[in-house]
């Protein structure tokens, strides 16, 4: 490599801890950030396009490419089964660039396993519970029955906020947007991130005069 | 302790790498960063003043001080002592705040040993010797024999970039700044530096209802 690998970063958060909303801004404003369109067995919602919103795919498909061990990590949602590809993800970050992924505990988990040096993780905190609650309820699709699932999930994926390295508490949006930034921005700047195009710079440096 | 320690910021460049005015400018924009005033045998410059700028001490004082172990580190400079009280040190980040030290590689290493769980390093880097050169000369102080020792004793604590935790390169002031900025938001999102915060938010989260 004649330059640093991207970095792999693992957002994961409790539903209505604001994850996506996050992600999406965070992509707008991070040049070179990159996130994966991950391979689904859904139908198509409307509007939804191919290969932009998710791959879509059929059971017999999927089951066939993880047969083949192609995703990163996957899991069923509700009866269908949603993966990340493995080589679209390598190729970006060999290229250099980060690569955003969404995914829940047990996805980051297996990534980590897969990928122990690209991956770095990050825990979005709801400030309570009852604000979750609320920004569950606030979405007024939903039954009592089907945001009590929701909360229970959501308790369950807290749970394991002590296996990341990064906990982001999102009480302002601003604000963790700010922290979201910064984690990136820092982790370009270690030394073991950079000690290619560093070791290159200081010999240039040193030999320079 | 009921809540997270602060961090020991190591600062260290060569000369004329823009280190102080960072230091400085990243002081009065984080709230709580505070920085230690060292301990010296040289005497005071006009407007300099005791307790503010340094604390004035004799040599028999810093002798006996560095005797008893009351330094974080201590050295030489052009005959006259420098140190860095521990204690003062100590106290800040037990009581959780975050500590700036701008020091150089030799003092580094000494306080990496001795808190090894507190302290975090940061190599300012000059985007190029001539730049250097160029700072060094722009003081317009310094005979030429005063600057060719600048530069060597600058390349000689070039080489040793690589026992830092990060490195930023100080190309252009406000990138540099921002780059520090981040590094230090950053560190306090890391999960083992507010696990203690963290997991009594996570009891009161999940406790609560």
């Amino acid at each position: 490599m004649t330059h640093a690998a991207g970095i792999l970063w693992i957002l994961s958060a409790p539903s209505g801890a604001g994850k996506t909303s996050l992600a999406r801004a965070l992509v707008a404003e991070v040049p070179g950030l990159r996130t994966s369109v991950s391979f689904t067995t859904r139908a198509p919602r409307p509007g939804e396009q191919d290969g932009v919103d998710y791959h879509f795919v059929s059971k017999e498909t999927f089951a066939a490419m993880a047969e083949r061990g192609e995703f990163l990590e996957y899991a069923q949602v509700h009866g269908n089964s949603y993966g990340t590809g493995e080589s679209w993800v390598k190729q970006q970050l060999f290229q250099g660039a980060d690569c955003l992924l969404e995914i829940d505990w047990q996805g980051a988990r297996l990534v980590r396993e897969r990928l122990p040096d690209y991956a770095q993780s990050i825990f979005i905190l709801p400030p309570s519970l009852s604000t979750l609650e609320e920004r569950l309820r606030g979405r007024g699709q939903d039954s009592a029955e089907v945001i009590a699932r929701r909360l229970a999930a959501a308790r369950e994926e807290l749970l394991h906020y002590d296996e990341f390295d990064y906990l982001v508490v999102n009480a302002d949006f601003a604000a963790a947007l700010a922290d979201l930034r910064s984690i990136l921005r820092a982790a370009h700047l270690r030394r073991e991130q950079q000690q290619f195009t560093e070791g290159e710079r200081l010999k240039h440096l040193l030999g320079g005069q």
